[in-house]
């Protein structure tokens, strides 16, 4: 299990290689929320994500033998194009297993990081599962796990080590840090790394309404399923229950869970980019959103939320700008 | 005069104020550009472009008496915002005169920072210079140039400064430094930090076609003036010739200056959108534009760019989106 002696490791071994982002904060943003908002970018990290972190993290664990005959991923979106990154800077086969109709600017984005991507019909009911044991046992390679793997979890706590180094030079105590939620990887690290070196920060998890089912379990106190897998434009947070691995953390460590909708996400999007100067996606922007227009259900006078914009399709940043861009 | 002695004394002055942006890189921006690029996204800074250190340089240098009788700026961009939050900083008086046909967006912004807008009929023949005059006499306002200003120039050159320590961090000599310039604050300040703690980086100014008098005057040897001062999206780096004190500065340290088209620049946004994950203004995106297609008049295997993005136009980045964000 991932524990905070993981997590420092990670950030011993992600150092010189993850960018150290920031925290940003624009007096037009406080103005909307009420309170002032401090922004973790992980937007500007390699790749994108802060996916970045936990496949360099779960590639530079490996032994070195283990290492060279390769990793694996199941992913289409921004968990591939991390560990792709990572593998590359190793030197090692990164074989990435999409749907053979995830959007071709993933696929390319992905196999322009070296890795090599094999897709399997969805529709036609082929297993990616078994496609991926079958590649596994054929090569030797080691899975990455997107988010229930302890190293990928100790990747994404180096996000949080940063939060509470900076929110302590601020001194800010006592408020909420919400967190972009899917299968939780990134709120468990995050949360772990704050109960250690900033344990007044509660973390939260935000998730997108229709698909809150970390928010669901952290209040029934079971892993709930979500009903739907896709169908909403924040898809890189779309998972459909909370980790085996994630959920424990989550419940001993986080506050409620928030929900937000499409159209608050495509509004935050539109003002992280007039204010803020960076680029999220719709499910990267969903804590920001939260901050924005659900602040009666955040304490205390200042918040911190983390910003993502991986895989932004342009159709849908241009829907953004054309609703909300002029009115932020 | 500027000198590096002015420089190191606003980057003390500014420390814990303006933000300590880092160098950006990607290996999609690398491939186009045929070389590795790194970027200064000043777009991160507050305000959303250097001018803020300007400002803040500025302003911070007057005595206290001085400075709380309050100041003024000419200036509908960058400038005015960079001028009025550093004010609101001190809590002093800021005074901004601008064109009454500025776009609202930017009177709006400039306001929401605290400053007193002026505007006047630029149409009517109303004297903007007599105007600034009037209110200067009645308040004992101080003015603050937009570039022309020994101690704006100290400011923007801290940005030379931060470029100049993680080059040296990175081990990269002999780089051309691309710097999108207007009246050339930036730019000279970039040049005399770098001579002093990165001497075998190249400053070089960046402008857009038909508005390259920088270019121009650096290959006749006198400040040479554009005919035309309006007319081209780069609005924030459009300026009628060289100042008086920028010139000599660029003269003696930087390389020949280069030229880039609208759509040039609207494609380099669409690019920092994608692959950097930051916002860019159309003038703020005039370097990228030329190291990304403008390579063969660029040395060496690696170059630095700046960005800005302090007032972007909805409308314009969906023209840059819709053009070109598919194709990146």
């Amino acid at each position: 299990m991932t524990d905070i002696t993981m997590i420092r490791a990670a950030a011993d071994r992600l150092r010189g290689h993850a960018r150290r982002t920031p925290l940003l904060n624009s007096p037009f943003v406080d103005q909307i929320a009420g309170r002032r908002v401090f922004i973790k970018p992980e937007c500007l990290q390699h790749t994108g994500s802060f996916k970045y972190r936990g496949g360099r993290s779960a590639v530079s664990a490996l032994d070195a033998a283990t290492r060279a005959r390769g990793v694996i991923a199941f992913s289409s979106g921004n968990h591939a194009q991390g560990v792709a990154l990572a593998a590359r800077e190793f030197g090692v086969p990164a074989i990435i297993i999409m749907p053979a109709d995830a959007p071709q600017m993933k696929i390319d984005n992905t196999r322009a990081l070296g890795a090599e991507v094999v897709l399997y019909d969805r529709a036609g009911g082929e297993s990616r599962e078994a496609l991926g044991d079958k590649l596994t046992a054929e090569r030797g390679l080691t899975l990455i796990k997107p988010y229930d793997e302890p190293q990928v979890i100790a990747g994404q706590g180096t996000t949080g080590l940063e939060i509470a180094e900076d929110a302590n030079a601020l001194g800010i105590e006592n408020a909420d840090v919400l967190v972009c939620c899917g299968g939780g990887g990134l709120t468990s690290g995050i949360a772990l790394a704050l109960e250690a070196d900033a344990p007044t920060l509660r973390p939260r998890p935000v998730e997108p309404q229709g698909f809150d089912d970390v928010k669901r379990s952290l209040a029934s106190g079971q892993i709930e399923t979500n009903n739907a897998q896709s169908g909403n434009i924040c898809d890189a947070i779309l998972t459909p229950a909370p980790g085996q691995i994630t959920f424990p953390i989550l419940q001993r460590l986080c506050g409620p869970g928030l929900a937000v909708s499409e159209e608050e996400c495509l509004r935050a999007m539109a003002i992280a980019w007039a204010r803020l100067k960076v680029v999220a996606e719709p499910g990267g922007a969903a804590a920001l959103a939260a901050a924005l227009f659900h602040g009666d259900q955040i304490k205390g006078d200042t918040v911190i939320v983390t910003i993502s914009g991986g895989n932004v399709d342009a159709g849908v940043f241009q829907t953004a700008l054309s609703k909300y861009g002029d009115d932020v």
